[in-house]
């Protein structure tokens, strides 16, 4: 199967490119991807698969290629959401929807996942076991698709999960994993001090906010300085000090906005426990009145070990491949998180960067682009990590 | 003629009632004031003096009085700006303009001046001198039109200058005077910071310009805690954080502005002084760049000690009044000082409060009102003032 | 009467001399003072008063000198007690207690009231009245003895209470007053910080109380910037930081002394509130340990405005003096305050400036010196307030 | 050879107790270890080795081996200094010198290998290749000993170097490496800040120098929280501040002490950087003087990855042990680094957790001890090891 696989890929090659121009070309925002999930559910219109819609809390698609042999059963996901950003590319598929395009790669995990699903679809006779293809929405905008689809029950019976990003920071041939967690948890929090406005000559007629804000500000960097294990990663930002208001008033209210990042779940409580202390002592310190909302988002990615050493020695098996690396930690986060708290999972990256530049935008920029080599790269390390997967 | 001139005020009140009520009928923003000059203008016409329009950076009108026996010159100055205050009182005369309202009692400050002087110029054969009136445009406004006027020139033969302010701290018929420095000084700052942007998850990557801004806020407190002589009156406010961003994002740029006030100007130098030192550490502590915007408004007023002296002996010798009362310092801020800082004067306060109010609501709030009995009251004591100074 | 004792006082300005120079040469420290109350006392023997030693809570003493005529009944009030300073002065009566100096002016004080009270005793045939002379112990040192002299009743027939300072702001022959609060009050205030030690490099498994104070040295600074009214007198002072430990070790514990000053009772209330609220959130953000000691030691003096006003027109009137000016508020602070809240009193300054000098040592430094001119001037000026006052 | 060598190891286990107990019994200080040092050049006393005395700064000893065939050179060092630790044991050999203990094991440290040179050198006929034997004085104490003895020019012709450390949180039979960065490098700094001293009610005449230390401490938490990777470790400890005083008189100076830790170099000069800009900032925001000390201490220790993978490898083939690990990184520092930073080496670590024990006093703590039976464990695993490397 692994042979045939690897030869249906390669002639389709062109076709990944030419849908994930499509998808760029035609970008949705989170939780609004509505003809995107009609593109996808039309492409396995005929094929002989059942396909689910709106799973989850949005447009989520599952496909499941049941195999005529008993075995296992995997999950293989791409998001296909795109960003609240104006394209400064070239292309000529350039996004059409000003104001929204796809930079951070989605276009090219469904394109290359559409490709993969229907090669495994057609060689379904060879199959020994069974894949649940998740298209997912929403990855970009909390709370996520991945969360709602996990609750759903529709993956309960999943052995494991397998989902890759395109990262540029190596080129198209570089794939990289990292055993344990690997990409940051995210919790988002919102502060709104509440002090008494007043005349700006008059300050004991007052409470300043801004004041009381400011020392908050400054008192949550001893969270990271003196509350968390220097080996571990955390970070707290204040993102948003919205304290807007007259020179010459005293300000009554100040919203803080803010971002917390973890690479485990004992950080998460860790910070949380201290932002709440902070919260509560700069009450008492100033007289004010604090609400504070904190929300986790995504949480850590975990990689379980078994399964990545599994799939770094799967890939590194392939002659398609030129490096399999072992990538350091990363601090952005991502809601793959979610399946793989539940089952056993690997996520892995495909480098990307575009040829002959030196240091390529990121992922997130206004000009991010691809090499399109990637997406053959993709289709066949995660075929190669199937294959072995149910050869096991 | 002092008798002469207390039986004509007398007679006309109720006329001073009326043009207030026109006046706060028909209020007009600061630099804006286009028909309230015209009016006063108009009230003048055929009348025998000199009338100077446009005096100044805006409407300033400059009415002279010369008195047919030889003698000292003096200023008396009343202000004609509204603030941009929706009124919130029932008064059958309630502004027209929505959003512009005379709640800082200049309505009545002009319409006391129009009468008194009018009075005048009728006992200008018994006048020993001369008499300028002052109709100010823009007070509430900086740069305000008191500096302008002084700096036109056309007040320099003046050798002494008086002013009232409404204050409904005291009823109708109480006045209040303060010799020394009576009003606070005060000046414009606005802090830029220049830090960098950057993902929230990569603080190392960015810089952030909250935390910088913030430590701004928390070192400028020492300037008053710990620099300023404890006997010395100053403020440090800063009115607003202008540092709204998105939670997930690490802020380039925040802009602070802020207001100082002080009764002396070595005060506001030293604050000043100050402020531009914590600025400077702040650049090289967090590598941020900074802009400081630094502007002197109004100085702090100072009155004549010798004037005031003779101002509070002369109202204490009137019958009309209930109490003269010294006043303690006060925080706002006035652009008589302008004049006072140039011209020997006494600017003193004529109490308003409504009859029947256990605690009136104060200038610049939206249902500021005042005791018409008042507008009498101002007239006769600054007629009185008048009087005194000339039989010198 | 008035006339005698002031020729009386000429006299033995000699012996006011070599008494202050006895007792310069010999100070004792704050209820320490054994021999300078047996000296005292010794002045007495034999002399037709009641006198009573060990009064309050030390060597206090009171003589009570009865007229022969019926009358009012007031206290004069002098202090003895001296400094641990190492004088540096090169006069020939220098301090032969190394490490002890009347450095703030009490050998004076003493030295003209027991001349004044012996002069005064010897008048009794034309006194109207009683005359209670206090010898007071301990002004410099907190609880102080005013306040136990005070407690202890021997003072509850006063109708007024004098005392004066020598202040070499002014040449010998100035006479300084003040009106109402004169003079800050004063509160000690300790805080220990307990946090948790530890090695340097694992600041998680410590909690480090130099952060904590430092948080709390920072945001105490608002006290005064944010939270007192502008135009009154308020200082938070932390003197002492103790937090000394080991570089590679997290300090446990850190404590902290300070001094608050305030001319109102208010503004003492209103300090002590916040400092409590700080320490409250200090606690609840940093998770450490507070224990604060907040104790008020002398009140703001406060001079009865009737009597001082008295005081002000009787040395007017006198002709020994060269100027009776009104002095600023001072920030410094003094136990006659205590009589002061009980009895109607007026304490006041002898300029004592060192003849040819530009600008002498003030109180409490090593070369603190005076104008022995002015022992004669305190005696005169507190005689002829007496005598006015009987006069009434 | 290897056979040879771990019999007559085996043989001398009680020997090696016996050292180390007359060792820990007779602890010295830092520098001032001259009767151990004697101590262990009499144990060489007619043995057929060079041995040079007072190497470097300090009582450092080096023994070297010459094997009777050509080869290789290595370097085994072991520090004999102890700590300035009451000993809080009850063991029999407990130390004599109050104050003084062996509280991290180089008692241990030095035992192991005195037998195990001793067996080299009989084992000279066998060995192809030469052995320094470095018994180093002053490890505690910064400078240290390594730096000075690697500087001497002794070790510049060591091929590899190699170390242990007994550690308690393992059992005896448990031997642990990490290679890389393993220990982390620290530097001490300490900073002087002069403001003006003065009267506390009098804050405008001084120049607070506890409000300045409290803002650096306060600014310096930023540079852990925002300035570092979130990935990197790195520490700034505040281990002093010693701003004792008194409580009504404003501070003139204060000194802060500190303790910087990293695992990199770049973290090193990263934190360095930003501490001289706060200072810097501090100096202009306040206008105080601040004078900086910033002294590296030991540098991060860096075990050879290929040294250490044989060392790993050489240790997983023996039958003495019960488990080799793979160690975290240790946030403690060891001078180790600057041989190896050099010199190819691997320090690796000693399982020593007293038998039946729960969890054991860690290094320098009062009541630390070892389970002896890590010495012979020590012994042959290092034997190994030095087999393994003359084999290759």
């Amino acid at each position: 199967m692994r042979t045939q696989l690897m030869e249906m890929l390669e002639e389709r090659k062109e076709e990944m490119i030419q849908i994930r121009r499509y998808l760029h070309k035609n970008p949705e925002l989170s939780f609004k991807e509505e003809k995107t999930a009609q593109y996808i559910a039309d492409f396995y219109q005929g094929k002989d698969v059942e396909v689910q819609t709106n799973v989850g809390n949005g447009y989520g698609i599952i496909v499941t290629v049941i195999g005529d042999k008993p075995g296992k059963t995997i999950g293989l996901r791409a998001d296909f959401d795109a960003l609240p950003i104006v394209e400064q590319t070239y292309v000529p598929f350039k996004s059409k929807n000003e104001g929204t395009m796809h930079a951070c790669g989605h276009d090219g995990h469904t394109a290359y996942l559409l490709v993969l699903a229907d090669c495994l679809i057609q060689l379904k006779s060879e199959l020994a076991g069974t894949i649940k293809i998740i298209h997912q929405h929403a990855e970009e905008t909390p709370p996520g698709g991945a969360k709602s689809i996990v609750e759903s029950g529709v993956l309960d019976d999943l052995d494991a999960i397998f989902g890759i990003h395109l990262f540029p920071t190596n080129p198209a041939g570089d794939v990289g994993y990292r055993s344990g967690y690997a990409m940051a948890g995210r919790t988002y929090f919102k502060l709104d001090i509440q002090g008494v406005g007043g005349h700006g000559s008059s300050p004991h007629m007052a409470n300043d906010a801004i004041v009381a804000a400011s020392h908050f500000v400054t008192a949550a960097q001893t969270i990271i300085s003196r509350r968390l294990d220097p080996f571990e990663m955390g970070v707290v930002t204040i993102g948003s000090f919205d304290g807007k208001g007259s020179f010459n008033v005293i300000k009554d209210n100040v919203e803080l906005e803010g971002d917390v990042r973890y690479m485990t779940e004992e950080t998460q409580q860790l910070i949380g426990k201290e932002i709440h202390h902070i919260v509560k002592g700069i009450e008492t310190e100033f007289d004010v009145v604090c609400e504070l909302t904190y929300t986790k988002d995504y949480p850590p990615l975990y990689n379980d070990p078994k399964i990545t050493a599994e799939v770094k020695a799967s890939l590194e098996s392939m002659n398609d491949l030129n490096k399999v690396v072992e990538y350091p930690m990363v601090s952005g986060s991502e809601d793959f998180s979610y399946y793989a708290a539940k089952i056993p999972g690997c996520f892995f990256y495909i480098g990307c960067k575009p040829k002959g530049v030196e240091k390529a935008y990121f992922n997130h920029h206004p000009k991010f682009d691809i090499d399109e080599d990637a997406l053959l790269i993709a289709a066949k390390s995660v075929g190669q990590v199937v294959c072995s997967y149910f050869e096991q």
